[in-house]
């Protein structure tokens, strides 16, 4: 399985590079599927469009809109490899057998048939499969989402057995933090589906959270590399006991959340339920939560969320807050998240103390704190968010020597 | 059923115009069905691109690659419509049943199924159907050809039943000639089904042969317009016995033909069928067929094809020249043809002289002649063309006063 984003099929000269690394794999003896996004910023342009006719675009139709697509990229490859001389057949999410729910803009996936592929396949030929679409089971046309390209590939992976899930992007793979903030920052040769997952979860770019939850629930190992520079990459895969590893395999942050604290809760069973239920309701992703102890039988409920969902957060956090008798509401959306992730935390105590000297030492205050048995995340202000990665990226010995 | 051409939806200011047009139908009490085509120039870009990867695109894959442009136009529109308050669904070829057979490019429709566009319907919606595409017994995508969304709409038309079939356009209707060369041309308010056919097939290129074909086949009423101003156009109908009609409908012409002479070919059976089968063969569309009789045994044969055909005719005629031990292939691709269309002709003898002595006093040579019951054609030097049809405009009295 090989899947290639809209940056590696983004004009003719990228798709005829795509053709010639998918003939040579299949020519090498491989069985390939070829999974693709929409060339470069197409999907933009036609969401841009969609906004230009429509000031509410339906969901079903901007469904059907946006898979035209990949299916300009996909034909598109597949004249190329056929070009080359090898038998080729491209599908879309609904030939391929991506049977998805009927949530429009981000349906799930609930079965992946395949038929059509494994035809091709055992033909000897190369199937070229359209990313993040499917058919939903009233037979409409649905897109998967943000990532959706990497959760087809990796799903399609799985239906199909394949042994390996090739992710190719314009990266070289997974950083120990994003270099653009951290110049030594260094590729890792592997990485455990439980760091990927909490990178992908705390503002690693490379991979979609969807795709390494699947890889990981159906054991795909999964290969992020470049198809710019054809390199090996990094591999996603079970974590791996017998191995001596790294403490910490990254540091993570995201800059476009929003915290809100919510102050004087009545300390009683029922309340956060009440306000995340509504939060919930209204489709908001709330990410981090941090409840403080009560004092006086009165806490205070602090949450981030999107940037761009802040409006409507502050509208729901008000109403249920008025409702539940709590003091008031305030927000800040002049914040960052900077996380540390490393499987081997688990049996190494002391990293967060750590954590937080390295930002003490750094003048870096510290808003919001939450942990995972394999991740430890800051909440601090947002012009400290640069100093924090790098400071926290050199104390755990992560730079390039 | 209304059907709206690349012109009609080229830009979101087009296609919102049309949405407003097609609310106001189904708000006047009709069910509306609409079928379009890729906005503007849209399906020429994806042919660019596709020879851009491509020496030769894969027939399946170009198919593919081609109802992405529909896909993008109607699901536009459909927005844009449930934007204005009324339910409308998009449907693909394949989804809206369109049934043909697997030849890529130009497949012909088998089965018009349409059952979920009858859902629509039923539910008080707008159903808003791609045109030009259709899905293979094989279960691939296919294209229809040029002028598919025509075909499309009034196959649609006729399996649903419609009263009548819209066709918008950039043009107001048929006119008795084209007004680029004919200013005063007038435009027809209704033409029967076989002089539009006379029409489509000699150079009248506002409907598509193959949707007026089905039209007549099925008596389906077709209503061309313009989306521009939504004036009323011109109805092709049933040929109306009891009217009181024009000799003459119009006067057609077409300049990208080249004429192909075989010379001194022996006069006896077969020789026509070999060559002509196997152009066939070669996929080449030949127009008119002129055999001179035959003199001492021997007698040329002339016929036109398509200019963007003749290096390929040329090919195939030399080698059943030498075959057939003919004396030569000529070719002449500096010609026009001139056509003289009336339903009325049938009842009226004359008309032939009338034209060769009118081309005759305007010193226009002609070339090559052939009829039929209601179409006189000649073929001149392309050099005279706009000459012999203004002329004949006016000497048929179709002139606007």
């Amino acid at each position: 399985m090989q899947k290639f984003g809209g940056t590696s099929v983004a004009d003719p000269d990228r798709i005829r590079a795509v053709a010639d690394h998918v003939v040579a794999t299949h020519n090498a003896g491989s069985e390939v599927c070829v999974v693709v996004s929409a060339m470069g910023k197409a999907t933009d342009e036609l969401v841009r469009l969609a906004h230009d006719v429509s000031k509410n675009p339906a969901g079903r139709e901007l469904d059907m809109l946006l898979t035209a697509g990949e299916r300009i990229s996909m034909s598109l490859l597949c004249m190329a490899i056929i070009d080359r001389g090898v038998h080729a057949v491209s599908f879309t999410g609904s030939q391929a057998g991506i049977v998805t729910d009927t949530v429009h803009g981000k349906a799930k996936i609930l079965e992946v048939k395949g038929d059509r592929i494994r035809e091709v396949l055992a033909e000897g030929g190369i199937a070229v499969v359209a990313g993040f679409q499917g058919i939903s089971t009233s037979r409409d046309i649905t897109t998967l989402g943000r990532g959706g390209s990497d959760t087809t590939a990796v799903a399609l992976a799985a239906a199909l057995e394949a042994e390996t899930c090739e992710i190719y992007t314009d990266v070289p793979g997974i950083f120990t933090a994003d270099p653009r903030i951290v110049p030594n920052a260094t590729k890792l040769e592997r990485v455990s589906y439980d760091e990927m997952l909490e990178m992908a979860a705390t503002g690693g770019r490379v991979l979609a959270l969807r795709s390494v939850e699947f890889a990981r629930n159906y054991g795909v190992p999964v290969h992020v590399r470049s198809s710019f520079t054809w390199e090996h990459g990094t591999w996603v895969v079970e974590e791996d006991p017998s191995m001596e590893q790294a403490v910490i395999s990254g540091i993570t942050h995201e800059a476009s959340e929003a915290k809100v604290t919510i102050t004087r809760v009545d300390d009683r069973p029922g309340v956060a339920a009440r306000l995340f239920r509504a939060l919930a309701n209204s489709e908001i992703n709330v990410d981090m939560i941090v409840q403080n102890v009560s004092t006086e039988g009165h806490t205070d409920i602090s949450f981030t969320v999107p940037e761009s969902d802040l409006a409507r957060t502050i509208e729901v956090a008000e109403k249920i807050a008025g409702e539940v008798g709590a003091s008031g509401v305030s927000q800040d959306s002049d914040i960052a998240r900077v996380s540390v992730i490393g499987a081997g935390m688990r049996s190494n105590p002391g990293i967060a103390a750590q954590m937080f000297e390295v930002l003490s030492e750094e003048g870096v205050n510290i808003l919001m704190i939450s942990t995972s048995s394999i991740r430890i995340s800051c909440v601090v202000r947002a012009g400290d968010v640069e100093k924090a990665v790098r400071s926290l990226h050199a104390a755990f010995g992560l730079d390039a020597e």
